[in-house]
């Protein structure tokens, strides 16, 4: 075993470090999380910095970097504060085209991935069905040579800005939901397609839309892999993005332990630094311990993808502990901090209240239950 | 022993709800959170149902009721909806007054109160000391038969709306801080007087404000209790004001399960309802157990002070537990609800921002490990 | 509402602390430990000073006394020290038979009751049917007037000692289990009657058993109740049983609390007695949180049964949080008392042993969410 | 990074997994716990087969093996069933005398470990003085060329059978406490020695002693490492010590959750298999996730001693997580299993009582919080 990382990820790691101090950018992600604005010029410095280009096969322009590399960075960008749901995921973000689409589609999605910008939203939840996959209504209708989509989606990530929307419906040729999913991929733009701003409470800085869909038009090579394996494309995917989103929810933890342990080393009361009473010491400990735990969890999930280990149980296991640890680290943050951590000119503030839905999207904490669980009692019997 | 609430309480609570309901407030509680203003409509169905004349006594036109009493209304209207913070606190709110004030104190203050105004905000809390009252910075100075009062005081709820300030400053006479606080009252209009919003994540329907005091000019009969008894008179204070906290407590947290109850019961996903799941079941017992504690430990604590007994390690335990319970109780809730929760049309996600607080202001969790820790160690000693 | 003890539950608990006192059982009780005895000496202690008549109808020379009030006894023993599953439960243990039995079966048996004796043990659980009542296999078949009763049944307390069996059996009549139960009262020195003893890490002063049941001959006449009514007898038996056994837990944990508290007050380290510490206050603070909850929940629960209220929900709860909360002090306070506290010599140490089952009998933790859950949803429906 | 084993370290594992399931001592582990007997028989398979050379050096007749490697074996071994506080622990248990020893302490103590007989037992905590060295009254005085140590030592494991006792003594030369300690490693038949056995509720394999120095006269040379700079090599000690006691715990966790799935996995009731429940699935996967967690931090911390890097921070946090998240994984692992884990049949239930101490020795979960917090705050600074 070797727990050290490559002087290659170190170098990166440095490298990030230090655009994102040059750019210096925390008072630009208040005023954009007040004004509900995505952090353009946060993007822009990373793109020029080549971060997008992580994870991208080199025929297209971008930089073959292994998983374990793409989730330090990730976790890397959060730990600096960059702001959670605004993350640039390379490779992960558009995992499903670059497995699963045809030469056609990869080209047109990861130009825009090498640019920073967000290619597609996905269509997967729904209102009546949020984890329950089976109940998914929108259909992909066939009729006279062209496939038209009707329904409604939810919880879309940048629909206002995204070109592309890739979803997931309903093919009416076989019983079993599971056989009868089929992805397409089609521009936003197209007639029928209607967006609805969610007003959420936090991750305020990435507009999150309803998507309705009303008869609109694809082409059957809009189709992303094999016609009815949908729901396992997307099975296959959601592994690789949780990875992503326990990446974020180490990094968040880390930003808001950072700045408290510096508070808690330096803030008076009663005569001494607040660090040196034994409360405020078991926070810390326990929230470093959490982070090591979270760090350790992830990388390991990461190896073994890299190394062509099935993550099924694993990516579960990670996203479940990852975010509700990530979210008690940050609450004990925010304790730590007191009545300044409840208010925006402290970013703990923030962090609490955008991880938050990190234990429900992608597959709630419960859901992680229930997929691990099954598989451990199978691999018993 | 008897658990059961008087006729004359459930009729309380009975016209509570009548005057809730009829006002139908939700969507008008939605809209102050939204543009950050005082629910001043809500607050007048109150005025108007009698609800701010209990505890007052008769002789100021009001309404002699016990603590007990007033706790349970005040849970009742958070577990209506009615949001923290915004809540008209009856005698409780000006307990200091009622106590230690003069008649002429009394009578300007209690006539606010009556009315459903804030008649004044506390000055405690200082930008560099917190929990730690012997820090405490600001100063009232004797010179030429006045008084001047200089420093800075923060959190102060609603300091923009309330007519007067009752301070607590340093007499400079004794050493010990303890044995040196000295309360005054005088009008927010003052010269010297400057307010600085602060800009918090929740319990946005109230402002919370820094103010800025530079040679207030007070009279010597604006002094409130005694001279140098301040701290005393303080403590004495802290305890009916941290039930009251409490009972906002319980109510909010009755309010977070009620909702992810009756979601639960009406959820469909994979063909039952998500109230038929095992991990959602536990999740609703739990809140319950938690509720049952918290409504409990309040009334108890109610109980004995109504009846002439030290509340001063009931109040600290009671503060700790439902802080962290409520909390819990309203995180749980999220979880039931999912990404809808997460969004403002829920109003779950409001009581989880806005109750966030509870656990750090009027003592943080931590002090009460250290008030009611210490007392128990001397009762066993 | 009232929170005060009636003058006569204060000298009830009075005169028990003056018994135990005077007994002066703890090396006693330790003694029977190491070697599996049974501590008659207690029991006839508590006799002698009238303890086992309260509850029993005065028809029966008992002392009527309503169900908070045993509670609170039951309670106060525990927290003097006196052993759990020892207890003798007056009324609650010999509720079936004061409810559904007939005349001369309330006379054998509550004259055992009275004298402190054991009267029957209960034959409910078996080997291949835990929390499934469904799946219950001892039969009761007639046959020539007669009823013979074939089975295994296990963790049957004090099955030694007790004089009679009460076995829950299928009557083999209808095809819903819950519709084909039938309770049987016979002697347990019957021929087919054989008892096989467990080996458990705790509550050793009271010996558990599995009994094996073969042929066993009973009359018509032994049948307890109404035929086919076992099911409802049991549940209704059930609430109350888990009232004693939430009584012991919230008894041995205020025993374990004292003694840490008492510990921390004294021992010395670093300088300071070791409750100055604040991770030692914070365990206390939380302790004595969780004791007041279980005391308030306990007895509200009681309260409940002897206003006639239904206490389905209300017996699980406590049920479960005693026993969660219970452990949870217990466990706190062996680490309180450091390595003293994992020896024979500290008392904690049993009682950490002996309450761990009470989180396992008569209806698990987790058969606890699913008989409040069902009922919780079922409200709100 | 890499996370996988080399096949060095899966062949040991494998051939004493061979070892173990060759012995099949399970029901002789059950006997030597129920008489508090030494396991001989498995100490003497281990042996045979070389486990006991591991970690000491070439010269003194050892194989050279890495930390981590020696961690596996140590937690691999607890996984199979091998009694916790008798194991073997190689180069950890000798470590003071490998750094420290001269050349003929290193002599005769290595003989005995290669034999797998406990060499030594180490004198440091004492009655009065638990966690506070500071507080240590054991003096070793310099008499006519001779040293004579007096005072008394308690917890001490194997006392009875181990041949000496390496002794943490005040040297009576400095003021500071830390400055002060000597180490003397002397016969246990000494004259002056006196031991006492601890009743203890668990690791009832391996007898606890206080050991009674009564003017123990010791040569000059019997002295370990350099006079006064005992607390030096102590804490240096302590940090390998615990690494250890770490691996014991993983193991242990990973027995019972063995034991828990399996029979999660084949226990039906209500119709299927408990493992089907989303209750237990729960328990399984949070148990699966510390058991990932204590590995991950453990290997980590062991690779980290391993490369020179100081775990003066890391010995900490893994000792206080290993120690919490371990009971808590088998206290789980009890509850799935029902009336069963509660007894000796069940090997939880020896777990559940042997573990509970590695919470309170070698530094307990509190003074973890104390050395790791204390170090962190100065990071920040």
């Amino acid at each position: 075993m070797d727990f050290k990382k490559t002087e290659e990820q170190e170098l990166l790691l440095d490298s990030l470090k230090t655009v994102m101090e040059r750019g210096n950018f925390e008072d630009y992600f208040k005023e954009c999380d007040r004004n509900h604005e995505y952090p353009q010029k946060a993007v822009d410095a990373l793109v020029e910095a080549g971060f997008t280009t992580l994870g991208i096969p080199e025929e297209f322009g971008g930089t073959p970097t292994d998983t374990l590399t793409q989730v330090m960075v990730a976790e890397e960008a959060h730990a600096l504060g960059y702001p959670s749901l605004c993350w640039i995921n390379f490779a992960t973000e558009v995992d499903d085209i670059l497995t699963f689409g045809n030469k056609e589609q990869q080209e047109k999605i990861l130009g825009y991935a090498l640019e920073g910008k967000k290619p597609f939203t996905l269509g997967f939840t729904e209102p009546q069905a949020g984890s329950d996959s089976a109940a998914m209504a929108t259909t992909a209708t066939k009729r006279d040579g062209k496939v038209y989509i009707n329904g409604n989606k939810t919880f879309n990530t940048s629909a206002d800005r995204a070109p592309y929307m890739l979803c997931v419906c309903r093919s009416g040729v076989n019983e079993s939901p599971y056989k009868d999913f089929s992805m397409y991929l089609f521009p936003m733009d197209r007639p029928g397609v209607a967006i609805e701003k969610l007003d959420k409470i936090g991750n305020n800085m990435c507009g999150t839309y309803e998507v309705h869909l009303d008869d609109v038009e694809c082409e059957e090579s809009d189709l992303v892999g094999e016609e009815c394996k949908g729901f396992y494309q997307l099975m296959k995917n959601f592994e690789v993005e949780r990875l992503t989103i326990c990446a974020a929810n180490v990094g968040m933890a880390r930003c808001a332990y950072d700045e408290a342990l510096r508070y808690a080393a330096q803030r008076m009361q009663f005569g001494k630094i607040i660090g040196s009473f034994q409360l405020v010491q078991e926070k810390l400990v326990d929230m470093r311990i959490k982070i090591e735990n979270m760090q350790n969890l992830l990388y390991k999930t990461a190896w073994k993808k890299d190394n062509g280990e099935s993550i099924m149980i694993d990516s579960s296991l990670v996203k479940r502990y990852t975010g509700q640890a990530a979210f008690e680290v940050i609450d004990d943050a925010m304790q730590i901090m007191g009545g300044i951590g409840y208010t925006h000119d402290c970013r703990i503030s923030r962090l609490w209240r955008d991880q938050r839905v990190y234990r429900i999207m992608a597959g709630t904490e419960e859901i992680m239950v229930h997929t691990a669980g099954r598989a451990l009692i199978k691999e018993a019997q």
